[in-house]
């Protein structure tokens, strides 16, 4: 089989698949006491939002990744809907452990609300029954679902390999045997994941019944038994009253096993069997037709537990492993003993609860040390790794390092931190950590650092409302959003639809803008245009000894323009004209205005935020240097290097140095306190200069001329430059120098000074999507 | 006054200023038949449309530019009016002269219908009250309406200057006492302009009546008197019944004098004053509160006759020397001469009648013959043009030849045409050439050939149907479109506000266009993109012997595409890997698709137009050379150089000597009869290529699918490239390679085989302007 692979497979082509998961989690108080709160409503719908919904419980959140081909994308994505969840519960938190903290009565736990119809009502009913005959402990369990399924360029290329050999077979056929096999082997295999990626082997008080008997107190409320490593996946965990064995032989023969299940009453839904795998048809709303008509479309891992250490609930190095063992399980030839099932039910009982101990286990019938036969396993799968160059040796090392001690298990791991804090104490100190980190990520969408801020927000406002998100073109930031049978393409968070082309060519041209303005009555800078140097000095006279700016009409960077604040003589007019003229036909002169540039974003006639940008600049407290200083302004979350983050971090470098010594003053000056002591000229971001939201600040006069400058060239989104003298004033001068089809929306969402802004959500209602 | 101008003034100030014309023209049938017909339809509404209307008859039609800043630019609007006009009268012909054709029986004149509103009713009862007060037939006489204003900068500073010595006046006073100057020197010199300008000296019989009894007849029909310059000019012209002299000493005494006349019944509103020259108001429709508020605003010339060797009705040369002679009656000192008004009128009369002869005229009352007065007003010109540096020194000689020699007057040179040919036939023949020159200029609008011919043509639909039209950036084929209180700005004639930016965007990137037609069922060319070469070679092995093509993900210029049509080994397939990689990142591997592009142009959810391009060709004719037929085929008049025509002329140049090398043939080449002959590889328009109208030849199946696409995109404006394996085969492949947001319309409007579809019509369809 390897062999087969080695000749077909380059190692691109047999790491590409598809992986998504699912990870439940309870919402918690600070003291580890279930959330009797409503589920968030921003997350709207739970039953359209794909991204984010309830599970058993209202207070039980279930995020759900879409597949993705890298695995690296699903533990991001994991991450961001962790980071999205986290910052909508308020004060609650999301309980970071597959066991629950403190079990409320049956009667306290609130199931899922689906709303008052019949879907609604039936969901509502299906959990009355769980509770009923499982108890409502057991549904609290939370744990990661992991989905996967081969490249379809994989089952291809093997189906065309095996019609060589028997041509009877169908595609559907050859495909569900892969599924089927996968299937098999993970049963036989699952005890070695439990015990690698199982966290879940302490128990709160009040959990502890019946099944954990032979448990001990370990700290205050907290109790284990040794050598417990997952909880979970013990027969005190999420399982069937009796074990149940479906026929995995075919497709028809699974569905027939289940269907005999149901008659006999074993269980009510093929839902109901809590088996540790569970292969998937392409519509799950008709499960046995769409599973036996199209055949098996993925599988499903069932028997992780969440990672206590990771927001996302599963660690990247677990995923990366995930994906080679599913290569071992399609590669790895099966053994003919037929008692495989109740074995590997078995194996995973012992592991559960006493994998940290040296077990036995059975294999084909035959005692085997859980070392010994993990270690065996690890080195096919190594064997394989290097066989066809997966390049995964690093990870396969840690597993086999973590088999041969179980200190390096999640579960010692966690047991340890309980012992010290307490079960309750240490998971909620984790999922404090874990909060800290969602805020100081809440300006990006982890996974998606190489796109723009502004779309990052613009993404993170969507998922959280369930509205589907896809990157159609990562360098060009172009995205589309879909909620039902809507789909809304932007690019850069605020070119839509919603905007007319001519609308951005307006404002492309600041010449005819300006023309635009100037005709429906709004104020901008007096000028002309002149489209030769001949033209321009036969004017020239008019402006000697005016405030004026000359600038070539095309430049965006400040190039070829002269500013002369307080006007000039004739001479050094005409050497502005000429260096004008080098870059452009027509130049503009332009009266200059005073005051302050402000940018007034306008969204659907309504000012949504205003900001003023200053230069790099530090605060004295009397006691640092300006290095000192900042060096502390520098710790800012909010600030770091080159555009991932809304500031930048201030660089002292030559040009700072420069720019103080013009004040007589170096890095090693101690401003006094409150002296605010500038660093730059320019007030440009990039330079670490700062925001500062001046939304509330400014008089409604000036937000209506934004507005009525916005609609003069008919934008719904539109970054208004305005120059005013003095803010404070409403009868002050201004004018509109400029208007942007692109305003960054992060700026306002997250200023170094002032209130943030939900620019994000006021998109997403310019596309009608909320 | 000319030493205080040229301290005051560059001559770049004293040539700025507005400048307009009105010009009259009968339609008629190739005998010289004043026209029965309606004002054509396309024009609009007659009170509405600001370019193209009627004046007194139904058949007499007026055409008017707006003021231009540029006389050029005056000059290339009036051709370009005449070039729309002529080419929607059908058969008619536009009568270029001042003086009527056959003039018929009063009753048989068609008053303008202006609708049947109370305007519209008014309008008609004044022109019957004209009709029966001074005959139809002097109400058929057209001519030229000159209108001009000094820039406001020249009467400004004048102004300043003034306030000097007189603090007293006010800036409009101040105006008022400027035009009014000119106007009166107007008067003194208008014969001059008569002289230089008429071109009015024949009749045709049906228009000889009592006033006329002195004529005699010089061609069939035709009549004159010895000399004759302008009989429009003279008493038996347009004029009202006795002399009327108004008070030009200020605004006021202007008003109260012509409410004199009113109120004497000598006419009955303003309107009919039929002076050679007219201060005008801001608000034509309140003269006389208008004129006394806002003060004068421009001048109206009404001494020119029409130019009948100049389509447009004015030679630039005329134009351009009026604009120096505005100066000089701003320049020229007044005489107190008090019977100025009654000389001046005098001297009219003589010149219309008989200046072609050496007649003798009376300068403040004592004689002077024509000559020597015509000179010394143009000495004086010429040494004012000299001092003030304005560049018209060769009109100034062309104007002295022409006082100096009645041969170089219009008047005499169309007399010599009727002695010829007859009043009728020698100005039809004229109306012809002009006629066949507006065809030939059917592609493109007079005046703004440094336009896109999309745009020149959208904007020539336009101002046909009386939309106002602005240019507001040339180099970005930036317009606006007004009617009513509607503007509507375009950007290179299909960018518009009606298509929506990100539809836009979706279309720039090929990529994102693939996907969304993908996602709507639309056949593209199947294909994969890869992201690194380790990727691509990975896949690579998919890819042998395939029909494929392999290009960077965006460049628009073939820079780093390979083709293969038949398919080629891993080694080629590499190479061309590596050479997409050099120019994206992205890289797309695509099937290729047999057969040949079509355009499908898509307006609001119909096929426009189908266009197909072949590279440039000759067919035989069994005599001619490659060479010989190439020079034919560039006759063509749509076919020139640089993109001015919507056809490139064939170059034979090197690499057509080489095309023909590969097929052994060379220039010399005779093809026969019907061979056809290709004389490059690539189909571009701009190396000659041929473009072929295929509309209606083309199966609906695909002009649905065409549709469909743009409906994906949801755009409203699209080029849609498809390609088909054979056109005429409704079951033949396809798919769409490209979707265009700006598509080229000019080329479906003239392609060089096929018929010319009105594309720019269905635009302005688009934007609601129709």
């Amino acid at each position: 089989m390897l062999n087969k692979f080695k000749r077909l497979f380059t190692n691109y082509e047999l790491l590409s698949g598809n992986y998504g998961i699912e990870r439940e989690g309870l919402r918690v108080d600070e003291r580890g006491g279930l959330s009797q709160n409503k589920h968030p409503q921003v997350f709207g719908d739970k039953v359209t939002n794909p991204y984010i919904t309830t599970d058993f419980a209202e207070s039980q959140i279930e995020v759900i990744t879409p597949p993705f081909k890298d695995v690296k994308e699903t533990y991001n994505f994991a991450n961001a809907l962790y980071d999205i969840a986290a910052m909508e519960i308020g004060h609650e938190y999301l309980w970071p452990q597959s066991m629950p903290s403190i079990v409320p009565e049956d009667s306290k736990i609130k199931i899922s609300e689906y709303g008052d119809n019949d879907k609604g009502r039936s969901a509502q009913k299906y959990r009355e029954s769980l509770i009923s005959k499982y108890g409502g402990k057991r549904q609290l369990i939370c744990g990661i679902h992991y989905n996967f399924s081969f490249s379809e360029n994989i089952i291809n290329k093997l189906y065309k390999a095996e019609l060589a050999e028997n041509n009877n077979i169908t595609y559907r056929e050859f495909k569900n045997s892969i599924y089927l096999k996968v299937t098999r082997n993970y049963l036989r295999y699952r005890w070695l994941i439990i015990y690698l990626l199982g966290a879940s082997g302490v128990v709160d008080k009040s959990y502890v019944g019946k099944c954990l008997g032979s448990t001990k107190k370990i700290a205050e409320d907290s109790f284990t038994n040794e050598g417990a490593l997952s909880y979970r996946n013990s027969e005190c965990g999420y399982k069937n009253k009796i074990d149940l064995f479906p026929n995995y032989d075919s497709v028809e023969k699974y569905i027939e096993s289940l269907k005999g299940f149901i008659n006999d009453k074993l269980i009510d839904s093929y839902k109901e069997l809590y088996s540790s795998i569970r292969p998937k048809p392409s519509d799950p709303n008709d499960f046995f037709n769409s599973l036996l008509g199209d055949g098996i479309q993925y599988l499903e891992y069932r028997s992780i537990d969440i990672n206590p250490f990771e927001r996302g609930g599963v660690s990247l190095e677990d995923l990366y492993f995930l994906q080679i063992f599913n290569l071992f399980l399609l590669v790895k030839e099966e053994s003919n003993y037929e008692e495989w099932q109740k074995e590997g039910v078995e194996n995973q009982n012992i592991i559960s609860r006493y994998g940290q101990n040296n077990v036995t286990l059975k294999k084909d019938g035959n005692p085997i040390s859980k070392e010994e036969w993990g270690l065996e396993i690890l080195d096919h799968i190594k064997n394989m790794n290097n066989e066809l160059n997966l390049g995964k040796e690093e990870i396969v090392d840690l597993m086999i390092d973590r088999i041969k001690d179980h200190k390096l298990t999640y579960a010692y791991k966690i047991e340890e931190k309980v012992k010290k804090d307490g079960y309750i104490n240490a998971h909620i100190n984790i999922a404090k950590k874990h909060k800290i980190e969602s805020y100081n990520n809440r300006f990006k969408l982890e996974g998606y650092e190489e796109l723009e801020l502004s779309t990052q927000i613009l993404m993170k406002e969507a998922i959280k409302r369930g509205i589907k998100v896809e990157v159609l073109d990562k360098t060009e930031n172009f995205i589309s959003l879909k909620k039902n049978n809507k789909v809304e393409y932007v690019k850069q968070a605020t070119k839509t639809s919603k905007d007319s082309y001519i609308t951005v060519l307006i404002m492309e041209n600041k010449s005819v803008t300006k023309k635009v303005l100037r005709d429906n009555n709004i104020k901008v800078p007096a000028g002309v245009e002149v489209n030769s140097l001949k033209e321009a000095l036969a004017i020239i006279t008019d402006y000697v000894n005016k405030p004026i700016v000359i600038k070539p009409k095309s430049t965006n960077f400040g190039i070829g323009i002269s500013i002369f604040k307080d006007g000039t003589d004739e001479d050094s007019l005409r050497k502005a004209f000429e260096l004008a003229f080098e870059h452009d036909n027509t130049v503009l002169v332009e009266e200059f205005i005073k005051g302050k540039e402000y940018r007034f974003l306008v969204i659907d006639d309504k000012v949504a935020g205003i900001l003023h940008r200053v230069p790099a600049n530090v605060k004295g407290d009397g006691v640092n240097s300006i290095k000192g200083l900042v060096e502390i302004k520098n710790q800012d979350p909010l600030r770091g290097y080159h555009y991932v983050t809304p500031l930048e971090k201030i660089i002292l470098d030559e040009s700072a140095e420069l720019f103080l010594k013009q004040q007589n003053k170096d890095f090693k000056y101690v401003p006094e306190k409150d002296e605010v002591v500038y660093l730059r000229e320019n007030s440009n971001i990039s330079t670490g200069g700062d925001s500062i939201d001046y939304t509330d600040d400014i008089s409604n006069k000036f937000k209506d001329i934004a507005v009525k400058a916005a609609q003069a060239v008919n934008a719904r989104i539109c970054g208004v430059d305005m120059m005013l003298e003095d803010y404070k004033d409403e009868n002050t001068g201004y004018a509109i120098i400029e208007l942007n089809f692109n305003p960054a929306i992060h700026i306002h969402c997250y200023p170094y000074k002032g209130t943030e802004r939900k620019i994000g959500v006021e998109v997403l209602k310019v596309l009608e999507l909320i």
